[in-house]
């Protein structure tokens, strides 16, 4: 799996963000952090209110050293020098606006550019307002992140976190499952666990021989679903065997 | 739609969010900003280092009037309560954990279980150290959220507004389709354009009558691409007929 991360990576190493006009400078910071979580390297800032700036060090945090390779620029076609497609990250609705997506399209549009070799640019606005009309046409897309109808002012390093974790997902996927994990018992681990649990509930009187069907068919139904592992197989025949011993020495 | 956003958004209110032992109150605020802008209504604290707290009030901006409602327990066991789905988040590895699943996969777990009419609980630990391994246990998923390997310290409340917008996605989908958008060009109004565009190029001898087929080609990709609208159908068909009529003029 280790080529597929680097592939990814390198992915999302074609991916910039542009912040224009950017009014607080902790919200750079900000931005800066949610970038490198999420493995994104290459941050523009057109014309910020105030940058560098000690609340934008704060809030970048651990990711402080990528403020340093912050690239400021005067215009936004400065910022896009290169890019093949720039996407707008804007919520309000606009007469003519370039092809509106949501975000989770966008990633994965950014991501399959990305991967053809192009390079690819996230457009974000000032805080209050955001992007101008003459910003937004010179993208090709509009995204918008989802919000509530009733409240949808998304912080400007929250929306860049929305983004960078779309992309990062587009590009690598779902590494959960990656993790090591305890195997799995076999089959035979189980069918026999099953056995000595159905014959040890018939030796309690539990279940009576003839009628254990219904019980067994729900202890199977609870087991399977959850996925035993090999080691919880040898945990749960030991307490059978525990109680077993247990009744044999009962009067 | 109105209907479908409805059902979505009473999904969304059975998905409650769990702060155990949050240490800034910052984050708390931001935190109940980042489940507003994404619909999210019921936050509850196991034991915050301090809260209320005037932090979060200025943190949480447009959603200050949530805190008014957030429910501040004793124990973990407590801000559960009624919850049939807890999912722990979590980026450490343990040794004995429940199902580790992505933070997609949870989301959509979570959304599912509250269309069955389920309440559904995210937990997240304190800002260094995370969820304790006892607080883990009492939750039958982990979800992870994917970060950089070089980087993964993300921030509290970054964390929750990707779980938000997760859950909302899960619970609404993508809802940017649902903009009014201007009425696209039909066949005719397309196939008439191309007809004049054509003439007009061969009086223009940009193209020759029986050679024009490989331009056309190239016109017609291009503007099929573009997902010509009715109105700049007749905007380009105006071009051509001022480009005509100054032909027509020329000595």
């Amino acid at each position: 799996m280790k080529e597929i991360d680097e592939a990814g990576e390198a992915l999302l190493g074609r991916v910039r963000i542009v912040l224009s006009h950017t009014t607080k400078p902790g919200n750079i910071g900000a931005a800066v952090r949610a970038m490198k979580t999420m493995g994104l390297r290459r941050l523009l800032l057109v014309r910020p209110a105030q940058f560098p700036h000690r609340e934008a060090t704060f809030m970048a945090a651990g990711a402080a050293d990528m403020l340093d390779r912050v690239e400021v620029c005067d215009t936004l076609d400065e910022a896009l020098h290169g890019a093949a497609l720039a996407i707008a990250l804007s919520a309000r609705r606009r007469d003519l606006s370039p092809v509106l997506i949501d975000v989770r399209e966008a990633a994965q549009a950014a991501v399959s550019e990305a991967a053809a070799g192009a390079d690819v640019a996230f457009v974000f606005g000032t805080e209050i307002s955001g992007l101008s009309n003459d910003e937004v046409l010179r993208c090709q897309r509009v995204a918008r992140i989802g919000t509530s109808a009733r409240f949808s002012s998304l912080n400007l390093a929250a929306s860049v976190q929305v983004v960078a974790h779309e992309t990062r997902y587009a590009a690598l996927g779902n590494r959960a499952r990656y993790d090591s994990r305890t195997p799995l018992a076999t089959h035979e681990e189980k069918e026999h666990f099953f056995a000595a649990l159905q014959a040890s509930l018939e030796r309690s009187a539990f279940i009576d021989r003839d009628k254990s069907g219904r019980v067994m068919e729900r202890l199977r139904r609870l087991f399977g679903r959850a996925m035993l592992e090999s080691q919880e197989v040898n945990v749960l025949r030991g307490m059978l065997n525990a109680w077993d011993e247990a009744m044999r020495k009962e009067p």
